[in-house]
């Protein structure tokens, strides 16, 4: 497949050093899972092992339990509308005289039909039904001290977290790096929800002086709901993927990752760090 | 709404000291939302901030994007089957003449009719869907030791995570520890779907002798696709959530949590942990 991961430049910045490279990074590819020829799932997943996935994910949904009642596997070639086989679109054929368990079949089916199914149709998914650009003017200017100093201040305002360890966390920052909002949630895009609903109801959005930043990685979907949210600036302790930050370079979001004390990656719209001395 | 954390009782295993004590772990509850009435989406979320989730899931899909454009939102009552407010369902009302985008509103879509919405029901629906019981005989019986090994051979046999940071692991072992299969993804469920979809294309279910390590928290999600593969033991990284606990109980799971050096926390099915003494 050699899809597994992909390459992106990367600005790195330890301490006061600074410096480009390429970086490695986790794919993201959507899938859609077929039953019959039915669509029946959308995942966002690393590409690989795509027929196990759909195989197993059958096998949660109660359909599949042993190898005879699968009949074969497929990659549907001409699923996007322009022909082209994304290998991101496979069909679960079950064997003659299997019955259908009463499974949920409406469950997270998305439509396909006009835009396709890949990295690609998802950004343009993103930049078509965004009410406005991340359009911050005068732009937000963060120097890497103030950046490396929210972690600290999230955690801290963290009620939860210390006593289960089992919650993720979204901060909103206002750009001079006051805490505006923290919210928790087992799932981490529900966190992020709450912080944006809770903007909407006091009618801030789009909220282009802020900093968002989740605990552990970036995902596609954080990015997305960063962008919707009109938000410049999105940090992530950990990791991004590889469809993040293609988003968020084609959104003109600024894309922080691995922010652990003085250092961070940044992966897109550098322009809005101010650097301590020019890249080496 | 007080339903933020919840508590289990769970059996710590320090070395070779064991206690017993209550547990403070954060709640999960599956939330449906609503639009105009319509069904649109279900997560599985941390209660709490319901409506702002709501507010912030439909700024995402770019439903809503102005506080005016919002009616209210409210907890539908009677929306189980037997009349009672879960405060699991909420339905967003737009303003009149909010014009609805193209939104896929098939997106995400349970159906709930049967099963009504809450934490009883979920588990309900993994009993009536199971193929299997997890049914281990003679009972699998791991020592800590064994499951104290079994990060570190994760962690070697990981090809892509030290690349990228980006990746979740899952891990299937023999009851003699042994690693039998790998699969990474940038979702942990994805990664569950690759493990559990390959043994059913070597018709290896119910994988009932096994045990299945992930990375991170271990979510109703994990524990579900766990007792549909007639998996015995989960073991997990990092925290459990109420739901996950409460299945492991209810389905004969044993869950372990925050497996880290020589120190577990067992949440349900501790006899298949052989304990080097009686609980303190």
């Amino acid at each position: 497949m050699g899809r597994v991961t992909d390459r992106r430049r990367v600005l790195r910045i330890r301490d006061t050093s600074v410096n480009t490279r390429p970086d490695t990074l986790v794919a993201e590819e959507p899938l859609e899972i077929r039953l019959n020829g039915k669509p029946l799932a959308v995942t966002m997943r690393t590409p690989g092992d795509d027929f196990a996935l759909a195989a197993g994910f059958l096998v949660s949904e109660g359909v599949l339990g042993r190898a005879e009642e699968l009949a074969n596997i497929v990659y549907c070639a001409g699923a996007t509308s322009d022909g082209a086989n994304t290998y991101n679109v496979v069909d679960v054929r079950t064997a003659p005289g299997v019955e259908m368990p009463d499974i949920t079949l409406e469950r997270n089916v998305y439509t396909t039909s006009s835009c396709g199914l890949c990295g690609k149709a998802s950004l343009d998914a993103v930049r078509t039904t965004a009410r406005w650009p991340v359009a911050d003017d005068p732009p937000v200017r963060l120097s890497p001290a103030l950046l490396s100093a929210l972690p600290d201040r999230l955690r801290e305002a963290q009620r939860v977290f210390e006593r289960t360890g089992g919650l993720h966390a979204a901060g909103l920052f206002s750009a001079e790096g006051e805490l505006l909002d923290l919210r928790e949630d087992v799932g981490r895009h529900n966190a992020v929800d709450k912080v944006v609903g809770r903007a909407l109801q006091a009618d801030d959005l789009p909220l282009s002086r802020s900093v968002l930043l989740v605990s552990g990685r970036a995902s596609f979907e954080l990015a997305q709901k960063a962008v919707m949210a009109g938000i410049p600036v999105l940090a992530a302790v950990s990791a991004p993927s590889s469809l993040a930050v293609d988003l968020a370079a084609e959104a003109g979001l600024t894309l922080v990752g691995f922010l652990r004390g003085s250092s961070m990656n940044v992966y897109a719209g550098e322009e809005r760090i101010r650097l301590p001395v020019a890249p080496g």
